[in-house]
């Protein structure tokens, strides 16, 4: 029985305004990327998701961003290295505060948005993300995206890397992402997302919109949680992984 | 020999715009209260801050305060219990991440501003930063104004309190400050100042305004830090401690 | 045949973040109370409002609020004056700009959240308020809630002042709301709605939640938008009105 | 007689933080560029700077930049159309109303920091701030970095710019800034300071830094205000221009 873990960006409301379905979301999920106040999520809305995270088990992870809530930390920005190492340890340290105080405690981080994308490929900001990490715990897991060139940086510079497939989006045959931009880009049907999953993590592959293979590595999968149908799909896919006897838990166990 | 603690506010400045002078206040405290980022304070230069804390062996307490930058947390604001406590362990929770970055810790917790004075005052929120504290880390001290019903409230809540005085202002009769709308109230003599403070320290008394004697039981003496008198006062305060035979040392050890 | 305008809060999305169906809502206002970018609001959803309430013909009034986005203007605060007279001009001259963006302009200003009910009973913060508007325009329109000492205050200023009656909420015999914490505050039945505010328009009274009749002094209505039973409500309010043979537009024409 | 303007960034101080010496400025320059809120300026401190400046004659520019206070709006952002137009429209009418109320009116637009970088050689984001004044009032002047694609593209497009050179800046023999990072970038010497602008005003050529003469056609000269030291080359800068039968005056009257 292989073991796999299901992660989903939650806590991101931000005061009156509500986004997401994080009690359905959390009962599918094995992890929880739970914003940390900059891109999105304020304090009391993100104490009550690390609450009904801790209930059920789920893990945590820092979903850090850049300091940008008005563009939901989407916008690429280019801090000074003294700024982003500072802005990820503060993020950090804020969430292990609201974690502690829920009975939990964050065991990884993943980038955000922009921050997400620019430190795929971006090695300047990457280490700085790195460096942070390594600053406040260099036990935490870093969550990158499978097959790109931080999973090698951060591996090299010291830290546990896991790495993710994407459930909802199609691939090229050199194993990236097709772009948001492009025609077929985003999957919609439960089924199919749900079983390109299975054979990944069966066979380490996923059928590239050309139709060939592409070799994924990944530990994690993500599934979005934002829209309804997108709670459909984490469903189905946790569904189907657990019919076909698979385990779906933390790679990193909560408290 | 009587110990005495010295604490200041620091790790005020935000991205470019500087406040205080914390290098200079550094080498005279024993106790740093650093900003939080709510009020004041951007990450990279609280890192800043701590850094030197840390390398001086100076305590560390976080500054908290009502979530306000425009208003320097110097406003009123009367949020709900669930807010409030989230913002006051998110605050504590950054800061501890960004000390331990700094190789220092938070040792405890001083409320800022607005925020201060209304929970001297108002035992709900009082009771919401009590909470707050006691979520993230019950061993964490609680700085509050001397004679306040706050230090009560605290100590039978569980918390550690620590009583502060204000070294460059005047008290009631009733040991109470003196409103800085009246004629007065604040000092400006360094020599004046820390006379008083020394016969505080020794007496556990204090000239009041109108002449009479107050009691006033305090464990921490507060010197401000954003003007070049300011860091003359606290200059002379500890000067005149130290050769009056007693010694300036947090009254929580740093790491 | 009566005329009587409906407002309603709009353009309260921020960012990612949505609220409220701000298109049905301005089928069935003729004022639109749009947020300035305090307590909610970003300038490309502001602008996306104005545009659809300028197409419509509904007039635009500057919901201008405390600077509080994470407690959405709904939390007191006690700005200096200076403080709040430069935040209101600052948040209306904001609106204006995008406004005149859209081919619309902005008629009258209406205070939201905890800045309305402070400036209801506040005449230092009321007095800040209206300095505000005569500052920038005198010629804008103040709406006050009625029975409130804000309108005698306002026009006593100079100001022209539209009183509003809330559709949804009880009153008391004294012609007050009725706090929200107490039972039966907030109506839910969309006919008995109409029908009180339908009565209201014609005879100038409002049942009290005691069943004794209260004279409510309005020229526009509050109707709420985001919920879906606040559509309804809006959209039940207006066709009674017209089918009883009034005109629902602006008190303030729109360009 | 030839007539030059003299410009320099004010209304940058931000709540409780204080930067720059507006009023001795105000007393040498003849155009202010006035922060808007999203990098810098409060609504308050903005109100104080344009009643200086109206109390002077100085001419008010729109000193517009990214959303970023954190960043003091010198981080390179990219939001998209919708955002840039939405955000340079709010801030140049919250400016004309803070204007308003000072007695005085907004006549031109300098993009700050990063945005002003970007809009240099960025098209598309050129497009954005070019398309956000026109919506706004198509009067408005450009100020433009001399020599930059933009001030064809904004001339092209309809709109009245004004080119303008810095004092205290290093040219390269192209007409284009010396790097900040490079030696020597930045002038230091009052006088030499006055001396290059006094050619530049007499024969539109200043000195390169290879010591050829490069072509600077510039209707305005900036200077910055934030250092006892620009403050110094700002006077000596007026006074030679005088001396030497030139006058200052801003390029758009105030009112």
């Amino acid at each position: 029985m292989l073991t796999i873990d299901i992660n989903s960006d939650l806590g991101e409301s931000f005061g009156a305004w509500k986004m997401g379905d994080d009690s359905a979301m959390l009962d599918v999920v094995s992890s929880a990327n739970v914003a940390c106040g900059f891109h999105a999520g304020d304090p009391a809305g993100i104490l009550k998701t690390l609450n009904a995270a801790a209930e059920r088990g789920v893990a945590i992870g820092a979903h850090v961003g850049y300091r940008d809530l008005a563009g939901f930390g989407r916008r690429n920005m280019d801090p000074l290295s003294e700024e982003l190492i500072g802005d990820v340890i503060y993020q950090i340290g804020a969430l292990q505060g609201l974690a502690k105080a829920a009975g939990t405690r964050v065991t990884y981080v993943k980038p955000h948005g922009a921050l997400y994308n620019t430190i795929a490929i971006d090695t300047r900001q990457a280490a700085d993300v790195i460096a942070a990490i390594r600053a406040i715990d260099p036990s935490l897991v870093l969550m990158a995206l499978a097959g790109s060139q931080l999973v090698e940086q951060a591996r090299t510079a010291g830290l546990t890397v896991v790495a993710e497939a994407f459930a909802d989006r199609a691939y090229t045959p050199q194993g990236n992402l097709v772009s948001r931009r492009e025609k077929g880009s985003v999957l919609h049907d439960p089924e199919l997302v749900a079983q390109r999953m299975l054979r990944m993590v069966r066979d380490g592959v996923i059928e590239a919109i050309d139709g060939t293979m592409t070799q994924i590595d990944a530990q994690s999968i993500c599934v979005h949680g934002d829209s309804p149908g997108a709670v459909a799909i984490a469903q189905r896919l946790r569904a189907l992984l657990e019919e076909s006897g698979h385990a779906v838990q933390p790679f990193a166990p909560a408290v």
